[in-house]
């Protein structure tokens, strides 16, 4: 069934995302929005933009039955969710098809089976999916504890059942000290959830987070879009992801992709999703869990593969096959993105509100931004606080870097602390450059000293030379330096380039 | 050698550009600029600019000793002409090889040999390339030039050799007609020029422009990386490329490819230069000069191969070989790239000044703009009137097309008519669609009439409808249509969807 008019249950980058392809498709497209929203893009993007509630999220963008009724009122026929909010509530998704309209996005049931972690795990196991070994269920006795860490082999992972945050976590590293970890672990537990139960499994060596994007059709057919590395985290959130991983060799990005198009096969899968696997540093891949949506990374993808992810997920909403199969597919170039947030990285990445004084995207070939903000607005306090997707690619990965780097440099934000500084001090870094990191990279190889200008810049006294040159150069010749030119407004350029590279 | 420091001896978008390119290779960068240009990007981007002169362009870009002397006193050791002003130059090529710099293009004695038409064609002629069939030279004698008229093929165009501007051209179809139109050429040539001599040739019936752009080292290695079509051109210069072409055939493409080899070989050229050939409706082609230079249209040719065409020309300048061979390129995807012009399309295409009192690009997936204004600059009188290139991308020509238009209606300028209206209109014509068009598309289907709203906009009834609908809506329901939230400053993307698509 064609789709004629599509509302977009977000906001922010990804609802003005999703917008531009539905009317590049020629599609009708609606907005929602908060109070807190009323300027944004997204609003002004939209052929019509209606408020369904206040700030919070739960007053407007979680509303599930507003927003059916905008639908009813607008003559709407389909639902793009988006990430976050709704998109992985099979509750809403069930009332959407029930209400006779397109929920872009997989079946209810599909989103329930990979929605619990258990479920998803059972699901799986039954393929033949590899799962980090361990117990399957919570256990206190020490002596088969014991039998089972000796069979899964050290290092192991002792975790608290009820546990969070770390706590009642112990690794071991051989078995003459697993009776006593084991001990420290439940008394751990105990006192702090007043339950003893712990989880053991395999303890990791060197993770990386590789996902691989899948996309199916109603017809049964799935194919796998390659894999993404988002092994650089901040608080367990990624921060910088790219396509293709440094480390995959064919033979492992085939296997892994077949694993993921099981995955999805074993819930029948329809549009686009995400297996995500850990890897460990002998190339082991375990599977983690199944996203039932669009993810905040997808545009490393597109990039590589030259599809719209978008535009795929509505084609496959609308009953199409697949235009294309597995053997078309192939990896063109490198891409990187970074979500620049409004987060101070220099004190533990807190979020920073604020005005965008100055706003002035990157250009140029190899550079994407997507975002749902301009100059002058203000960050909002309720929601994600993402300013934008910065994505750069090339002919290989050491072009995408270089990209990003120019491209950053060129990036003018004022007003807001965000983690552009961050991603300049990662993608210098040695470890990231050979591309030998893992998902502690933060732990590892970064303080907040490492944004210090005299840290961040080694050239700075190169820079200060060349403008002592430039300064004497004015002097004695004719010639204008250009600094001498009158400064425009809104732009930052030669003093953004003082503290980069 | 290596290139350390790099000057641009330009302005604008390719200035701009240039300077991006060789930020990623870690260069340093000098900028000129005249006194029009003290707020330009392109300024403000290089670590350092140098005011060169007057707004005039012989009292500034043209200057070259000016320029060499900036290269001497801040130790520059390369330059990078760019396209226009002095890169075609073959004099002041030379005088920065003597001044012991870098000229990044080719050598002074390609751009003479191709520089010259006559030149060019005898000596691609010994290569067997193919040359629009007529007289070498100017001829007087009726005869004779019947006797060549009949050989060639008619119809036949007759030009009046000291001619220019249509005066003094006559097509002939026959044989019949031929002595009487001759000698109406003759008489109208002396009449107008005092010199009644004329040239003979074919006359090329549905005409495209389709050019071939080349690059090549200084170890004899040559290539070609395919075609650019850029038939749809105003006043005989070009407004809409794309590559690939619609209409060239594999083979087509492999023989235009080696032709376009076989010239840059015959001149022993080096860097990026383009072959330009006329195709006839029969696919034909035939050779019609050599641009030594990048060409304003370079982006669709980096979108489609992934190279980014100035660092090639870095890398061939620094003496390094070509990384790759013809058979490691391949074409991924289609490009576009429109023209933004300020002119007024509706008014023949007159150029516009004034300011851009507002300046918003278009984003997100598969769109690149290559300018040098920004919002509040003006557009000064003294260059070319190009604003910006934008330049879209797609799995195929059909979302390259919907991509443009969706850019199209997303960019934002006011303050100054551009060519976008245009763009629309064309990106929308069925012959431009269906690929079938020529170099005529302008005379065949464009009329000023075109661009008032109600001939772009066919729908224009039907948004008429659902704004009122929508107004119905916001009296009717708790619902709140945008356009009841404040207007932002700077932005107009509800009032531009109402006159678009």
């Amino acid at each position: 069934m064609k789709i004629t008019k599509l509302l977009v249950a977000n906001r922010g980058e990804i609802a003005l995302r999703v917008l531009r392809s539905a009317k590049e498709m020629g599609i009708q497209t609606v907005a929602i929005y908060s109070e807190a929203d009323r300027q944004a893009l997204h609003v002004r993007y939209a052929d019509e933009a209606v408020c369904v509630g206040g700030p919070q999220s739960s007053e407007s963008y979680l509303r599930g039955d507003a927003i059916l009724e905008v639908c009813r009122r607008l003559g709407v026929d389909a639902i793009h969710p988006g990430y976050g909010f709704l998109s992985e509530n099979a509750g809403f998704a069930r009332k959407v098809k029930e209400a006779g309209l397109i929920f872009v996005g997989p079946s209810p049931e599909a989103m329930e089976l990979m929605g619990d972690k258990l479920s998803a795990k059972q699901t799986v196991k039954a393929y033949n999916i590899p799962l980090v070994p361990g117990t399957d269920e919570a256990i206190s006795d020490v002596e088969e504890a014991k039998r089972i860490a000796s069979e899964v082999g050290f290092p192991i992972l002792i975790k608290a059942s009820a546990g969070g945050g770390g706590k009642g976590m112990r690794i071991v590293n051989n078995a003459a000290e697993f009776e006593e970890q084991m001990q420290l672990a439940i008394n751990e537990a105990v006192s702090a959830f007043g339950d003893g139960a712990v989880f053991i499994e395999k303890f990791v060596t060197g993770p990386r987070h590789i996902e691989i994007q899948v996309l199916g059709d109603e017809h049964g057919n799935i194919v796998h879009l390659f894999e993404r590395e988002c092994s650089i985290q901040r608080r367990h959130q990624k921060v910088i992801e790219e396509a293709p991983s440094s480390v995959l060799t064919p033979e492992l990005r085939a296997e892994m992709g077949r694993c993921a198009v099981e995955v999805a096969r074993a819930c029948n899968y329809t549009g686009a999703g995400t297996v995500e696997f850990l890897l460990d540093d002998k190339h082991n891949f375990y599977f983690l869990e199944m996203n039932t949506r669009l993810q905040v990374e997808h545009p490393v993808t597109e990039q590589i593969t030259g599809l719209d992810l978008v535009k795929e997920q509505i084609r496959v909403a609308e009953g199409h096959p697949l235009a294309f199969t597995q053997e078309d597919l192939t990896i063109t170039g490198h891409a990187l993105e970074l979500r620049v947030y409004a987060e101070d990285p220099a004190n533990n990445f807190l979020p920073d509100i604020g005005t965008l004084t100055t706003y002035v995207r990157p250009q140029g070939p190899g550079v994407r931004v997507d975002d749902g903000f301009e100059q002058g607005m203000d960050i909002p306090i309720y929601y994600d606080p993402m300013i934008a997707k910065l994505v750069t690619f090339g002919k290989d990965r050491t072009e995408a870097i270089e990209r990003m780097l120019r491209a950053i440099d060129e990036y003018q934000i004022t007003g807001i602390q965000t983690t552009l500084p961050f991603g300049r001090y990662v993608l210098r870094h040695p470890a990231f450059v050979s591309g030998n990191f893992d998902t502690n990279f933060i732990r590892d190889h970064f303080t907040p000293a490492d944004l210090t200008p005299a840290a961040t810049d080694p050239n700075i006294a190169k820079v200060a030379a060349v403008l002592t040159a430039m300064l004497m150069t004015e002097k004695k010749a004719p010639v204008v330096a250009s600094s001498d030119a009158p400064a425009v407004t809104g732009s930052n350029w030669k003093r953004n380039r003082m503290g980069a590279r």
